[in-house]
């Protein structure tokens, strides 16, 4: 067995390798590739990730998880093997299972469908015509219906495609959740926009790139975020990526019309850069271990910063003062309190990334409400558009003005991802729920907010999250650390209490 | 044979995608990497070169190459293939030769030898103590003489080592380019400083480094180099590097002493990057023909743009106006005639990166000799300080103040590197052979240049150099464009004629 350990080890730290490479073709492609490098970049990128699928799929691989005892129903290898071995093991079981469960073809076609779908999807979307898009979205959900089957599952045929994305959640459980969401935000964010609609003018005007990159920069540092581990780019999306463990990016956009979206992206991909520059289980430099638990859990960490943290009334008492003296310009007539209001007024939009954090999950909640019914087949992708904005009128209160802002919003289901849109909520709840812990266990937060010090809120998260790293799934973390399982109540309570504070004030 | 061609074909597009993404991982390590990734970074590049050492050694590789016809005898293969063919099948058969020719022994204490050998002559060159370097040279000359026994030899055992790096040159062949340069260099420099001592202390000032960049560029967009295939960042060392056949990168510094540096730097590695972007023969994008055809040709067209095209008269008339708008304070009294002085100064100096063009072949040729011997075993490793010291004196009249500014002054030894400092002369020769036939061939070419186009020496070198990619070795492009065998009096002559110039105007 100690034989077996060493060679998934030696397999897991190469497999580490290829992706952080694979990752930093990425990341160039997204910030610094000249145009033209785009067809080559494509071709490196498809060779290296059937390097990476070859040695998950290896038979070799499956043979060292048999000797870990690795199965169906022991995943997680030999009762042997300690928890970090464990989550080593269980991780390679999946990837190595999946791997041999789809056939080639079926990489192939996939492959091909979405290459081709992205600019198709982006032609329509340009055009605001769906039907340009619809014969590819068929494919893809044909594809995705497949692999539920090729997969298995025991439940609903989602379980499988959000597995993929969020290790050991299941529909049932974000079922229940998302009703929740469902229930009680919409009449949340229709009691906030009825107490009152902020004036946020003044983030619209002009904000110099290099003071919000400047301005940023110390927010990070002072967030933990180590820039001797890292580095900060523009890019068109703002994306966090380990091209290591000891290189974790991240960038931002300074081109949107509101420098909210800039100073909130920095924040929030800092969430994701601190937590992936952090995570770690074992001796886990360089391991599968030592990257975050998943993408939900990861979401948490950006939203806990960018929300919880980066538009509470402390977080700003300590920075509104060096930002007005950047941007006098801008806000020298701005009071705190208009400024609180202002980055965190709610008002229904079509666009789910441009959404207020009460609106938000609304979004999220319809994409996966669309995307069950597409895999069991009781929505075909002909009848998408009219079911996105029902959907969208009954959830958000309004309706597109046309299939560019409604239902081809979204790269995702160009790119075959679907399955990952229920993380961006669950993300959220994970936040409210761990940030409920941490401030019941931790007084004299906020007081050190204040003082622009973060080091009683990591130091409870590398406790309960970040020192797991990837050996244990993201439920199994959240349970540990709140005592209770998935449990979207702390979130309302958190987006009532913040709001009726800023009304207070 | 037809069907070899095309698994010839599949196997080079694909070492070419890996060799790409192993140059971004260096190119990105040179340039952006944060500080504490170059563990992982080094980890990286190891994996991605054995893979491509494992696809150059493989039998497969060495069964097409069979199949395709070749041999010792016949290393560009069957008579029947076309000459762009028979490139890469002469190409191939080298490196599957090489691969197979070193056993893993070798290969493995070479790549651990030289990876501790950086460090060890780091440390001594800031100590300035060779005998802390001795050791590791030792060990990586011991090395050397061994692969060139493995590789085997017809003349000089110095041979296969330089025609690792320059493909059908031999020792016997820059022996008598390079004693011609040992015997006429020296009175010319002579000559050159008798005749009167520039001052170019207006180069020494502070330029700032935006407008510096923003001049190069322009300079960069006027040669042909063409930005949506390429970028310029900064680096410790300036280096070009192709990332893709349509994505060649080069760098700069600004932080030297001298703002001629950053500039010629950039002229420099924009020749290289000139030639990489438009290198091609046949259906050439992503192979091996569709790159420069050697070390030394690639040098020569660096060191054409840097010295005979940008140090020339016609080009700051067009340029000079410009330079002294961007800096009036550090120019504003420096006549054209004494800025032209200034750039082209000669004057004796230790190191080779910041010599003259008249001097810097000596230290080229200074470096041949020595690896020469360390090579026979006539020179060993103990003495090697005293034997560069003498020859320094006898080369370049000039004795180094310690071992830092002497023999521990470049990086290629600790790398392993013998055999290939030659290039950098025979890139000077390479490029005085073919400017003359370009000069000759072409009338007008400096009336262009004072129009900054440069068009018509781009013509010449594409249909002379560039069209043939790496399809035909150096010295029969050098031959067939000239007409004549290699020739150093060009050189000499160009550099007469120079300073001739010069010291009339």
């Amino acid at each position: 067995m100690t034989d077996a350990l060493k060679r998934l080890e030696k397999k897991d730290r190469e497999l580490m390798l290829l992706e952080h490479i694979s990752a930093l073709l990425q990341w160039d492609y997204e910030t610094k590739m000249p145009p033209k490098g785009l067809s080559e970049r494509s071709q490196q990128i498809v060779l290296l990730d059937s390097l990476i699928h070859k040695k998950l799929a290896d038979p070799e691989l499956g043979k060292i998880l048999d000797d870990l005892g690795a199965g169906e129903s022991s995943p997680g290898g030999s009762a042997d093997l300690d928890p970090v071995q464990q989550g080593m093991v269980r991780s390679y079981f999946r990837e190595n299972r999946k791997s041999r469960l789809l056939p080639s073809s079926w990489v192939e076609e996939f492959s091909e469908v979405t290459s081709q779908a992205h600019p198709a999807w982006v032609q329509a979307r340009k055009e605001g015509r769906f039907s340009d898009f619809r014969p590819w979205l068929e494919k893809i959900v044909r594809l995705c219906r497949e692999k539920t089957e090729l997969f298995g599952y025991q439940d609903h045929p989602y379980d499988p495609l959000l597995d993929e994305y969020e290790p050991g959640m299941t529909t049932a459980a974000v079922d229940r959740v998302f009703s929740q969401l469902r229930r009680e935000l919409p009449p949340l964010a229709g009691e906030i926009i009825e107490a009152g609609r902020p004036d946020d003018s003044f983030l619209f005007q002009d904000y110099e790139k290099e003071k919000l990159e400047a301005f940023g920069t110390e927010i990070l540092q002072d967030m933990g975020y180590d820039f001797q581990r890292g580095r900060m780019d523009e890019s068109v999306h703002p994306f966090t990526t380990a091209v290591g463990q000891h290189d974790v990016r991240l960038t931002t956009r300074y081109t949107e019309p509101s420098a909210a979206d800039a100073l909130f992206s920095i924040i929030h991909e800092g969430g994701h850069g601190l937590y992936e520059q952090e995570a770690r289980a074992g001796d886990a430099a360089g391991t599968r271990n030592g990257s975050g638990a998943s993408q939900a859990m990861h979401e948490s960490q950006a939203r806990l910063w960018e929300n919880m943290v980066g538009k509470s009334r402390a977080f700003w008492e300590h920075y509104y003062p060096r930002f007005q003296d950047l941007f006098p310009r801008q806000t020298a007539a701005v009071s705190l309190d208009e400024f609180l209001r202002g980055i965190t007024k709610v008002a229904p939009s079509c666009i789910r990334v441009n959404a207020d954090e009460v609106t938000y999950s609304l979004h999220v909640v319809l994409r996966f409400t669309l995307e069950k019914a597409l895999i069991t087949g009781d929505l075909v992708p002909a009848d998408l558009p009219g079911a996105w904005n029902e959907q969208m009128e009954l959830l958000v209160g309004i309706t597109p003005p046309n299939d560019a802002q409604g239902v081809l919003q979204d790269m995702h289901w160009a790119a075959g991802m679907i399955g990952y849109f229920p993380t961006y909520a669950l993300g959220n709840l994970y936040s409210a729920q761990l940030y409920e812990c941490a401030l019941a266990d931790i007084p004299g937060m906020d007081a050190s907010f204040r003082r622009g010090n973060f080091s009683l809120l990591r130091g409870w998260f590398n406790a309960q999250v970040y020192r797991h790293g990837a050996s244990r799934q993201a439920p199994e973390i959240l349970e540990t650390a709140s005592g209770k399982p998935l449990d979207a109540s702390c979130f309302i309570r958190y987006l009532r209490q913040k709001y009726r504070d800023l009304l207070e004030a």
